[in-house]
């Protein structure tokens, strides 16, 4: 491969930054409707063109009168006047106050001629075609001069007002009923890589397809960062189409992003492009997840190309990109949301560059804030939801250790710690009782890992299944029963393990650190056991004992697929996928606390909600509350 | 009026909170499209449908392996292995590898059979037929298995949940091209009051017409808050209309919002709507600004009246009604944002109860937050601009002191406190002086308040004009020139001061704070002298001397509309408003920083701006800088 593929000469973060803000991206001004304006940002100064309010107006309900006839009236000397007349809101006043008279008058409506105050209705008495006055008043009071909100020929909004509903009340007040508006920068979306899918359509697994997930994703970043994502076709593997969709979007857009250039004859194609219409400004950042990041200009169209990983192509938009179509959509910088925590466990780096280390975020016992990483890989999509925001960790850092302080970047400001955070195995009811919990985060990696990581002190509870065992850390909240055993298709010959031991069928296995599959050990024990054979000697018998699959259904759905004639799985997913099911037992599965945070909230609604498991059982076959 | 009108009986904050809170306002749920669901909360817990990845994916470029084949090599002692192939991204693997040798494979791509591990090309060396590897890989190295991110069957995302870029970025990756989302809550906002014009239409000022507000106010704040503003028509002062309008809005939304109705017969209507087909549960409230809010029940919908002044009908609408559309909405409670600050002058209360106090922030001198209270009354729309949040300040509370420690509560956690504030003399240079500010704010008050405000110490700087003084308070930053005079009609006879005095001509001064009234006061002392009389005298003979208004352009406009014969005015104000003009002088436009604020940023950048004012003065008719 080519030198520049590999991206050695890696620009500093800093460098790469300014590089991307230096990217001309101008979107111009447009004119919308007021109706239209919320979360705009105004192009050019607004001021009034006319007094607000446009009369003299009565602030409260009562009596225009002349101040000098209420000088002297108080509660025991009041003074009467006669009545010249009413005067409503939105209507012109058809009475004069002259000396010795008032009008009844409404609050906003204007002040009729001769009057210059109004004595509230509170310190009035009507009386037989007249009004006694109780109270004096001076000239002006409760009246809003003409112009006295604002007045014509005042400035009202500056340029770069961000129209929140509060400016879109002043323009209203104002009678603008359109206002110029900086427009949204227009970001093009060129999605590459033969691999790619759009979702919904159908996946050809085999053939290595996926679906693109950095489209949708960049989309809704681009539309929360102030622009208007313009979407291109998929061009697959027709380089002269990806050629020609670059081209178009760099014509209608403003900045065009691409992503998921995976293979090499794509970035060809990208370099051929820029190298022909434009400018190639920077290539490679030293930043982790990320670096193989593209910019330039592509005729008068800025360009970036992000990488191909989900996890690295938002964390660079977000980054680099994001701050960039911000400012040229005229709004603000987002008001960066930190917060401080505490390493939970020990982390070590050998990258030698900048890293921006995703983690989540937990409540101690202790109300402190505790950080732990979230890293599954750039490949990984689930990483996207499991972190809540970055720590940037500096390309000399070797290790943070645990108990270290460090300042978590957000996502965004609207991200809420997860209420409660949980580890361990996988399962049905487990996972409609989630559904109860408001903001919970589960990371449904196994009973083994939910052990160990209640012991190290991160999540609040561990979900674990298997054979009892009182060793465990923590304290218990609750439990139910599962039966499980081997799902089968429905013509099966298979009624037990002894069948799957001694006939020539391929089993489908869970994973070492599930309780499922300590189970389905322990059962085999127990039949060699009973043989007086060694286990291993059953299980080398088992084809497709060491063939394991990542979640509770997984094996069952091999089953349901044709691929294999039994899957360790629990009855109600034999159930769910229309399968046969062969019973093998019934294990617990139990929720356990992290002593420390037992006094939680969210712990304590928990342990609540599994005092009554009887309906969540009740739907799921085979389950026992 | 009646009691009720009059809302003797205020409910408390709490109980009208509580109250709001039980209407029963559930939208439902829709299905989207995954590109329209950025922003939108998930009505159902989301399950895997598929494994991601669907197939064992090799995640380096590199070499498809056998790790049996590799154990032992390193640099010193490569492994050379014949090339099977090569397997691409998004093609299914047209090779199987097979003991000793090895497929080229690029990122992405789908293990070949009989591989379980890659090599990373760094680690390797084409050779002619085959590559030789120089590192031992154990099994699954460089591979993610198929599911190993997320496997079918498990709970991806749960109900509830927000769906921000990340969010759709793990719905695409499963493949999920619609979403089953919470419903916006349809929100009818009924606009009452016979004076209400919509922005754009002629506005009837002497008929006290104004322009409808809250419409625009009210429907930006739904949606700030997740909802969908359905408006409809205004209806007058027909009061069927109205009521069919009600009635017509209930029908189609779950919550109708009314305001602005000041007009008795329009409270009487609403509450005969209430009354036949609802239900009235809450009818004044014990907050300022805000107490004729009313809570109730149309047929099926909620309803709540809002106060009729802007800043009331804001200040209830985002305090009580915001947040249970948010709920509705399925939307997280905003991250409230709240400064402390100080209170920069001292604040006394009479009214006993709670009271929203609008505030705006200022950097103090040392890096303080100070807090000043907004108050010009809540029929003045420019408060909706002029704040940036509100302090709560209880019943008993008789007076805020200065330096009292306060809880700002920002509009929004967008809210930026404005790099600058300044308060003084309304100006058109100034005007455009501040387009070239960030974010600043300045209240046009006048030079008399511009002063006392800058010797409290509350503002940045103040800008004044006028005669010559060297009492002010502050450090001058710059100023400018500015010729003033009379503004008349283009026939008039008038010619200077003494026709205006001795002739028969109706005149429109400028109030006793302005800068521009203080010189036209010193040229009126000036004839006095001349003439050997009393100023009183001379002023007694100018009609209308006592007719003020508000800002630099009013008394120009009141020639330009007919309505007098010659007003105080800048020479730019005549040549903008096509007047001829009479001048009389020239005063400069001082701005003056407070002595503890030289050293903020804002206020460096604005003595920059002020050093070259050629351009800005060259625009302005009489303006020299």
């Amino acid at each position: 491969m080519s030198d520049r593929r590999e991206f050695r000469d890696l620009a500093s973060p800093e460098d790469a930054r300014a590089v991307v803000e230096n990217l001309d991206i101008d979107p111009g001004t447009e004119t919308v409707a007021l109706a239209d304006a919320r979360d705009r940002v105004l192009a050019e100064r607004v001021d009034a063109a006319l007094d607000v309010p446009g009369f003299d107006r009565a602030s409260m309900d009562g009596y225009a009168v002349r101040a000098r006839d209420t000088f002297g009236a108080d509660e025991a000397a009041p003074e009467t006047l006669d009545l010249a007349g009413t005067v409503h809101a939105g209507e012109e006043p058809g009475v004069t106050v002259e000396p010795g008279t008032a009008a009844e008058i409404s609050t906003g409506a204007v002040m009729p001629d001769g009057a210059d105050a109004v004595v509230m209705v509170e310190r009035t008495t009507a009386t037989d075609g007249g009004v006694e006055i109780r109270t004096a008043v001076t000239p002006g009071e409760h009246v809003m001069l003409a112009g006295a909100d604002i007045a014509a020929g005042a400035r009202a909004l500056g340029p770069g007002t961000h129209l929140t509903p509060r400016e879109i009340g002043l323009l209203a007040a104002l009678g603008v009923d359109e206002v110029a508006v900086q427009s949204r920068p227009r970001v093009g979306i060129v999605s590459t890589g033969d691999e790619l899918v759009r979702p919904g359509d159908p996946l050809d697994s085999a053939a290595g397809e996926i679906y693109d997930v950095n489209s949708d994703t960049v989309a809704a970043g681009v539309e929360d960062a102030g622009g208007e994502p313009v979407r291109y076709p998929h061009a697959g593997d027709d380089f002269d189409a990806m050629e020609r969709l670059l081209h178009e979007a760099a014509d209608e857009c403003d900045l065009v992003l691409s992503s998921g250039s995976t293979s090499a004859s794509a970035v060809d194609v990208i370099y051929r492009v820029i190298e022909e219409r434009g400018d190639l400004r920077l290539h490679g950042v030293a930043v982790k997840p990320g670096k193989p990041m593209l910019v330039g200009t592509i005729g008068e169209s800025a360009y970036v190309g992000l990488p191909g990983y989900p996890v690295s192509a938002l964390t660079i938009f977000r980054t680099f990109v994001a701050p960039v179509i911000r400012d040229a959509a005229g709004l603000p910088e987002p008001r960066t949301a930190t917060v401080t925590g505490e390493m939970a466990v020990e982390e070590r780096y050998t990258e030698g560059r900048l890293r921006y280390m995703p983690v989540g975020l937990v409540e101690g016992g202790d109300g402190s804030t505790l950080v732990y990483p979230v890293d599954k890989g750039s490949g990984a999509t689930t990483s996207l939801v499991d972190a809540d925001g970055t720590v940037a960790v500096g390309a000399d850092t070797e290790v943070l250790p645990a108990g270290r302080t460090v300042e978590v970047t957000l996502f965004s400001p609207d991200v809420r710690v997860p209420t409660l955070f949980g580890v361990g195995e996988d399962d049905p009811l487990w996972s409609r009782l989630l559904d109860r919990v408001e903001a919970p985060r589960y990371l449904p990696t196994g009973t083994a890992d939910g052990r160990r990581r209640l012991r190290e002190g991160v999540p609040d509870v561990a979900v674990v299944a298997g054979p009892e065992r009182d060793d465990g850390p923590g304290e218990e909240l609750g439990s139910w029963g599962r039966e499980w055993g081997l799902a089968v298709a429905p013509e099966s010959e298979i009624d037990g393990l002894s069948t799957l031991v001694d006939g020539d069928y391929r089993f489908v296995n869970r994973d070492g650190g599930s309780g499922l599959r300590r189970s389905f050990d322990a059962e085999v024990d127990a039949l060699a056991d009973e043989r007086d054979v060694p286990p291993g000697e059953l299980t080398d018998a088992i084809d497709g004992y060491e063939l394991t699959t990542g979640a509770t259904e997984s094996p069952a759905r091999k089953v349901a697929a044709g691929e294999a004639d039994a899957g360790l799985a629990l009855r109600a997913t034999a159930a769910k996928l229309d399968l046969s099911f062969v019973p093998l037992g019934t294990e617990r599965v139990r929720v356990l606390a992290s002593a420390d945070r037992t006094g939680k909230a969210s712990v304590e609604r928990l342990t609540t909600l599994l005092g009554d498991l009887d309906d969540l059982a009740a739907a799921l076959d085979g389950f026992e509350g």
